[in-house]
């Protein structure tokens, strides 16, 4: 007989192995003081840290009317949406929020899904059920989600080389010119920080009949003018077929959603598993994100100061020898090369510093390119920037890791 | 070129022929009055309705407990969790949520996801990758999350007919004895409202050396002594390995989980990517849950209330000669046996009574079994149900559909 419990270890240990085992800090954000925190010890004694990782990139997940609408929403509709969409779970502010994102994006119509992994997941393989014989050009570095979706819906599919529009374009010319087709990309790849070119992946489109599908996860409220995206950005909202993103990052809330046409986002509504099938975001996450989106929007200078604080945070670690990798974004990675040292460098941080920073070690990124992925928000001020350079300054010293050439 | 929106199109018009194309009913669920909500028309206007459809079974979605739980949460520790469990998203009501759940299921341990459709889905795709030449044995009406979990992992798999232990036997009888295997079902069926024989499901599991795998999603809360489920009840916590539930259905909130051994739980935790590459849920939804669990092992009084008002609206539907099907659990169907038919009986209640329920037509159930489906619970007094059986009987009536000879 099969032994189940050798085969749980055995994978375990095969995690170990590779190096990205997780322990996961036991914190307690503290509403008001973000990006604060409390670190629960696992021996119960207690520690506040600094968190320099998060995705709440605005602190959007303590702006007073987002928690005014969450508890407003509670004392009016309760805890949870109580079943499916089909299923007594359309709730008011949902289709109010589906509204709302459909304009901000300028599409005609946005779906909501339980997250930005699951509208990922449910869009890619129902687009392959509404669309047969549909071929997917996947940027080599998408996130895991659009990996699933693209699998589980077993279509052909051509990975091209990260933001490598020259692959793209050989990879869509040896397709059939009559196929349907779609270039699944990201805007912000989140562990480079580097941003796609979404003008040139467009004309591609264009010329070779390509729908394009673009997860804006990582630059939703935090690009453009109103916040809508780098396709916003960009001025090419109308080059882009369907946009997804998440509510649980600059938002600050939880959740996902599409944004497209009327009759693609009804296709999708009528044939993705993963959104029919699923109870709905409780009325708390929708109107919290509504009141995020309508705050976001009309808030530019936020993401000024955001971009300010990433710009300045890279200045100083480059001033100091620490070996920022080049990011066009608000994401400042800074390269270690070894998974060891970065988790040991993160423990110190953590242990001696108060400062919370996460290693990203394979397979998030490949082998040899392990790093640290600091975020810095609106909210991290600069003496917690002081303390952060001196402390890595210090760390590198100390653990002997290559630095970059101080800049002059 | 591809005529991609003739494509969605096509996609749109099939599902309206096969009559499956939904108009979600925008409601407003009104705390403190459930099962009480408002409906939004088309028009603007708007109509209070008595919603006998929710999956909120015991109306926890307003318990006084949960939703100051989820207040203070908000208050506490702000609107997101600000990232996946690996970065920063570990917030200290996940990890106390967890114990609890671990602790009521009497397993070791147990671990959060975004839904209980991404616990399923993560989970199967998970185990097969964790013991490959893993061979699923699942029940022909498994919900879509653990069909899609069992399909995208690619394994070998045997569907056995509906809680048919010989049909299943057969199947384990003719795998290899050394290979591991898993059989997947669910406890009770929310369609049918009929319940698995687990005890005899675990005597096969034992005998032919597989691990059994539990979807609990429609009886958590309800059944047992302390609401641990059908596993609970039947004394069989033990035989089960994996036991997977929801926190949206009876808890009355938002997400799923896993519960099991420590090892299984921490190889799922590793290597599932619906689990790894996600936000996790609010510190608002994990305290509201938390809460809720609370409560709900502390009053059996809230299950046997529940229970009595699903024995009482069979009765009154049976005596009034309303085809109510046989179902040894709290889901109340009625047959139509039309997807015509049940639609226009659900408008009708609907627009002219005030009555909210949606009709079951495939593919959620076969063709030719179409239904209505009822979910009393304690929050559903005499007089509702009064109004419910003389709208259903005049109805019936008005639309001919074959009744039941009357119950003397
Ligand atoms: C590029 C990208 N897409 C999608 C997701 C998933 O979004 P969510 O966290 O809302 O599930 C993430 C991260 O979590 C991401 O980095
Ligand atoms: C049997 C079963 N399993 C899983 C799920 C999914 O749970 P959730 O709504 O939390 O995604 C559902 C219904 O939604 C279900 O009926």
């Amino acid at each position: 007989m099969f032994d189940y419990k050798a085969a749980f270890q055995t994978a375990v240990e095969q995690v170990r192995t590779e190096g990205r085992y997780r322990v996961f800090a036991d914190l307690k954000r503290v509403q008001g003081r973000f990006p604060l925190a409390t670190r629960r010890r696992e021996d119960g004694s207690e520690q506040d840290v600094v968190v320099w990782c998060s995705n709440d990139y605005l602190g959007m997940g303590q702006h007073p009317s987002v928690l005014e609408a969450m508890k407003s929403a509670v004392d009016e509709s309760g805890a949870g949406a109580g079943g499916t969409r089909n299923i007594s779970g359309t709730t008011r502010s949902a289709v109010d929020l589906e509204a709302e994102l459909a304009s901000w994006h300028r599409k005609e119509a946005a779906l909501l899904m339980t997250s930005g992994y699951v509208a990922n997941e449910a869009t890619l393989t129902a687009l392959q059920r509404i669309m047969p014989g549909l071929i997917i050009f996947s940027d080599s570095l998408n996130h895991a989600s659009m990996i699933a979706g693209i699998r589980n819906g077993g279509c052909e599919r051509h990975v091209f080389l990260h933001n490598d529009l020259q692959h793209l374009e050989t990879l869509l010319a040896a397709a059939p010119a009559d196929s349907p087709k779609l270039i699944a990309f990201e805007s912000v790849y989140s562990m480079d920080g580097d941003i796609a070119d979404l003008k040139g992946t467009i004309a591609l489109a264009k010329k070779y009949g390509a729908m394009t599908y673009l997860d804006e996860v990582h630059a939703v409220g935090l690009y453009g003018e109103t916040g809508a995206g780098v396709a916003e950005r960009d001025g090419v909202l109308d080059g882009i077929d369907i946009i997804e993103c998440t509510l649980g990052k600059a938002i600050g809330v939880m959740g996902g959603y599409i944004a497209a046409d009327a009759v693609i986002v009804d296709a999708v509504r009528s044939w993705a598993a993963g959104f029919i099938f699923t109870t709905s975001l409780p009325p708390a996450l929708t109107a919290g994100a509504l009141a995020s989106v309508r705050h976001l929007k009309a808030h530019p200078e936020l993401r000024a100061a955001h971009q300010e604080r990433a710009e300045t945070l890279k200045q100083r670690f480059a001033a100091a020898g620490i070996p920022v990798m080049p990011s066009e974004s608000h994401i400042v990675p800074v390269f270690v090369g070894d998974p060891v040292h970065a988790k040991m460098i993160s423990d110190m941080l953590l242990e001696d510093h108060g400062i919370y920073v996460q290693p990203i070690n394979y397979p998030t990124v490949p082998k040899g390119t392990e790093r640290l992925r600091f975020t810095p928000s609106p909210n991290h001020d600069d003496g917690m920037m002081d303390a952060l350079v001196t402390a890595m300054d210090r760390l590198w010293t100390h653990c002997n890791v290559a630095r970059m050439p101080r800049a002059a």
